[in-house]
Order: structure tokens, then sequence, then C-alpha cells
């Protein structure tokens, strides 16, 4: 079903009302934006999980972050175990700030909590001229290279520069994500390639079966498994927070994430980018395509299509997740 | 063949000196450390390269990078099309030097040559007690994803940490180097996962046929393309420089590459990190194996054993590649 935006923002805000969450205007358009960019999972469909987190006292609903160390262009702030979409508002903010001022700007942020969809603190910066960098890690759900267990967090990163859309990469560190991988069963598809291991220790296209063993594919193998390990233990250290070891060890409900944010004013530089930016655009569209009908793209059009889509046609939830999220 | 350390940096640097070059040794120390790292392909093997652009005139031998924009704690610097490795070095320095009066240091280089192994740049930050990023763009190399042609750059990626040994992530865009798929190739091996397409549009993990095509497949599929696109994109806008579709255009022997020196001082951080870091090494290192006799291994620690046995053993060197060399 398609509703309004307004309809979405008003449902998410007097939810949050009810929980006396002083900031609920702004979280329930956190909310509200991510589900129009045509990303439910990380919206509508995760705004229960999130409402459930403030209920249990995993979030607590008006804290706010507090600076713990300011070092010059990269200061380091303390969650305070908040909401974790608004204190990466406030904290990619900061670090706009400080770009403004030193060129680059990083804030380094502990004892948040889940930013739901990472891409909305890059195009945060890149709607204020910025080039946006910041990453988060979470609790283990997938193995190293080389292991069984689930060690790894799927630490997604971010990507986004300025531009109509702007470019945006917003990647997990495991090929797919549980989400897709219930997304593929539930459609009885396969997956487009291996996504994990089957119960032989095979590599394996089949969603159910990955689901089973839990055991991920990282994207790239072994290199998406060393760039999830340096991703974490450079947030854990930067921000002096829980790395997904100590996630794993005491928070496994995953509260109390570490996260980092950059930002790069261009505003501040002396040499237009934007033409080059246009000509790399140009160059990747006029690849030869690989298959008839497929296309080489720019990350971060597709979701401005599906905005633009959603913006004129309505929001598309699923039915039962609405009426289950209109009675929280 | 094995030589010692001092053999492999006097040869290199009496023909660098030959070449008129000022700082001989210290670049030939760079190749001779990477060497010893067990990095043949961006040391030794590569050496004549480096010389052959040095007689081109695409490296300028004693050009040095220029600071062209200062914004505080982010630097545009202009590589003058100097030696890379030696370039690269000054900038990751200069990046350092900005970390520790700011917390973070950037410096942007534009207008530099191939750095040769970018894992030297991270290591070098670790040493000086920082963490450190670090990447560069390169000619187009492999299909955008839904694309054919080559498009985009290998673009790797270095992530480092200081320990003993330190924590070291140095991956290119791709699933496979060239260089790595002709080494299973003289071996009459597969590859352990599939490299690229065949003339088919198949994927194959037959190295010869990816060789045939050059259609290398990005490490995570969609997602290493699109990491690519980003790094090249963000390279090219903070430095001021040329993007792969500008290299592909005007310096297709790849010359005048933009690169990105990031550096964090940990040594101004006032709660400790060493600790956290040691956690996750533990929780990998506990893993269960995938197979019998596998391990999850700390990205670094490879590198550094070979450096060990290296500096043991004297250095491996391919005999008819030495023999080549010491000719140059």
């Amino acid at each position: 079903m398609r509703i309004t935006y307004q309809e979405l923002l008003e449902t998410f805000e007097a939810i949050l009302v009810r929980r006396g969450m002083a900031q609920a205007r702004a979280c329930a358009a956190l909310f509200a934006d991510t589900t129009r960019d045509g990303v439910a999972t990380h919206g509508v469909n995760r705004f229960p999980v999130f409402v459930g987190q403030i209920d249990q006292g995993d979030i607590r609903v008006n804290a706010r972050p507090v600076l713990v160390q300011a070092m010059g262009a990269f200061e380091r702030w303390d969650g305070q175990f908040g909401p974790g979409n608004l204190n990466a508002v406030i904290c990619m903010d900061r670090a706009i700030e400080l770009a403004r001022g030193s060129g680059v700007g990083v804030v380094a942020l502990r004892d948040t909590n889940h930013w739901m969809r990472g891409g909305t603190y890059g195009l945060r910066a890149a709607a204020a001229n910025c080039i946006g960098i910041c990453w988060t890690n979470a609790v283990a759900a997938m193995p190293a290279w080389g292991g069984q267990d689930a060690r790894l967090g799927n630490n997604p990163l971010i990507l986004a520069l300025p531009g109509d859309p702007p470019v945006l990469v917003d990647m997990a560190m495991s090929q797919f994500s549980y989400g897709k991988l219930q997304e593929y069963r539930l459609r009885g598809q396969r997956l487009p390639v291996a996504g994990g291991y089957d119960r032989d220790g095979a590599l394996t296209d089949d969603p159910a079966a990955v689901e089973a063993t839990r055991r991920v594919l990282p994207a790239g193998y072994w290199k998406g498994s060393a760039l999830s390990m340096a991703l974490d233990m450079i947030a854990a250290a930067l921000s002096g927070g829980n790395s997904v070891a100590d996630l794993s060890a005491r928070f496994p409900r995953e509260t109390g994430v570490s996260q980092v944010f950059i930002a790069f004013a261009m505003d501040r530089l002396d040499r237009g980018w934007e033409a080059t930016v246009a000509r790399i655009k140009a160059d990747v569209r006029a690849s030869a395509p690989a298959q008839a009908g497929s296309a080489a793209r720019i990350p971060g059009e597709r979701a401005a299509l599906r905005r633009a889509d959603n913006d004129r046609d309505g929001i598309e939830v699923d039915q039962r997740i609405w009426a289950f999220v209109r009675q929280l």
C-alpha cells in the first residue's frame, strides 16, 4: 500500500512522543526519509525494533551525545546510549562544522546505538556540499575468512559526494544482509551469486541454506573480512568505545556501538571538482553493456529514482507492517 | 635465489644514481623493504618498469611534491610527476605531522606516479603510532558492474593500525590482480574463487580465460565496483587531479595519478586503545576453523612472517628477474 510522507511522519512522531522523546519530530523524519528513499528495511520495517529498544531501556530516549575530547579537527564524542539516528546526525553535523574550519573534520562516537540507514549521514554531508565518509561497527554476524562462527560485524561503510543526485555508496561488509537473504527466500529465488555456506561447508546461492548455517560470505571473501575487521578496530580505537568483540561479550542486544564520521568541505577547495566527477560519471555510463539490457550505474542513482517515485505516488509500505506500527 | 638486503639495496641504489636521482638511497630502500616483506610484485619485479618510466620521462627523477593549498588539517599537494613512492612517503609524513597538531591530518596528492606497494605508507603511519588510511587511483583495468569494458581502476585502499606486527589491510578493488592471475596460470592452477568472465560472459575460475577477456571481477561484485568508483571520485576531487577517466584520456601510461593520505595520531587519545584492538585480535583468532587446518588471520600477520623469514634466510628473488635488474 502507499501512504503520504505526512502520514508516515506524523504516525512515527506520535509514537515517539508517547515514549517521551523530546526530539520526536526529528527522529520521525529520519525514519520517514529513509522509507521514502525506498530503504524500508531501515525505515518503517525497522521502526518497531527501534521502539522496542526504547521500551527495553536499551535506547535512552532523551540522551544527547557529549564531547569528551577535542583535538582540533578530530573530536571524540560519547553517545550516552541515545537514539542512534539522532546521535549520528549530530556527529556528522559536527564533522561538517569542523571541516568548514580545518578542511576536514572527524568525529568518533562511542556508546551510541544502531544508526538505521548509514546512507542518511553520507547524504547529509553531501547536502552540505561535503564529501562524507562514515562507518559503524555492529554485533557479530559473519565469520572471519578461515573461520566458521560469527566474529565480524556487517560494519557498513558509507561514502558520499555532493551532486544531483549525490553519489552514495552504502555497503555492508557481507555480500548479502540477512534481510536480503530473507527477501530472496520469500520470493522463492536463488541469490544472483554465492552468499554463504551450506551445511556441508560448500558455497551456495540458496538463501535458506545460508540462513540455516548463518555463515554469510564477506563481500570479496578475504577482502571483506579484512576490511570489516579494520573498520571495527579503527572505530573502536578512535572512539574509545566498544568493538564487535566487546559487543558480543557485553552488549549482545547491540547497544553501545562505535562510529566514525568524516567530512571534507568542498567549498574550501581552490580548484573545481564538479567537472572531474562529471567526467567519471560520463565515462562509467559509456560502458559497453555486460549483457543486453544491463548498464553500469552510478551508486546513489537508484535511491534517488525511488525517492522520486515515492514522492509522486505515495510511499510504498508493507500493509501488515504498517498496521503493526500504527498500534505501537 | 636468496640475496641479502644489503645487496638488494645497493644494486637498486646504483641504478637510480646512474639515472641522476638525488634521493636514490631512500627510493632504493623502499623497493628493498617491499621485496623483504615478500611483495616482490611491487618490489624487485616492478623495479624494471619503474626504471623504464624514468628513462621514458614519465617519472621526473628529482621532482618533489609541493604544497598547493593549506586548509588546516587538510592540505593539497602537487606531485610534479616525481617518483611515486618518494612522493607518497612525503605526503604520508605530512599527514602524520598534521595529525600531531589536529588529531587528524589529510593530504590529497595530484600529479604523482604509481606508489608501488600501498601498504608501505600504512606501515609508515603505524610505525609513527598513527592509524593510516590511504588510497590511489590507477588506469582503468576493470569493468564497472553491469559494463563490459574497463572503466575502473584497481584503486587499492590501505588501512593500518600500530602494533607488533601492525594491522595492515592492502586491498585492490578487483578480486585478483593481473599479477595474481598470471601466477595462478603459470602454476597451472585454477583460482580459488571466480575471478572474472570468460569469452561467453560466464564467471570463471580459469585465470587464462579472464586474462583473455580482461573482464576481471570487482571484489564483492557490485560492491567493489561502487567502492572503486567512489575512491576515484574522492581522490580526484580532493586532490584536484586526474580521475581514472582522465588517465584513460590523457595518461594511458599511468602517470599523474591522484592519492589521499589520512593519519590519526594515537598519542593524542586520552583513552587507551591497545587493549581494545588486542581483544578484537584474540576474538578473531578464537574462531572455530572453517575447515581442518584453516584459521582466521589478522591482516598484516603474513607479511610480518615473510619479513622475518627473509631477514633470517636472505630475500627470495626470481633469478631471471634479478639478472635483468642487475644490468639496468
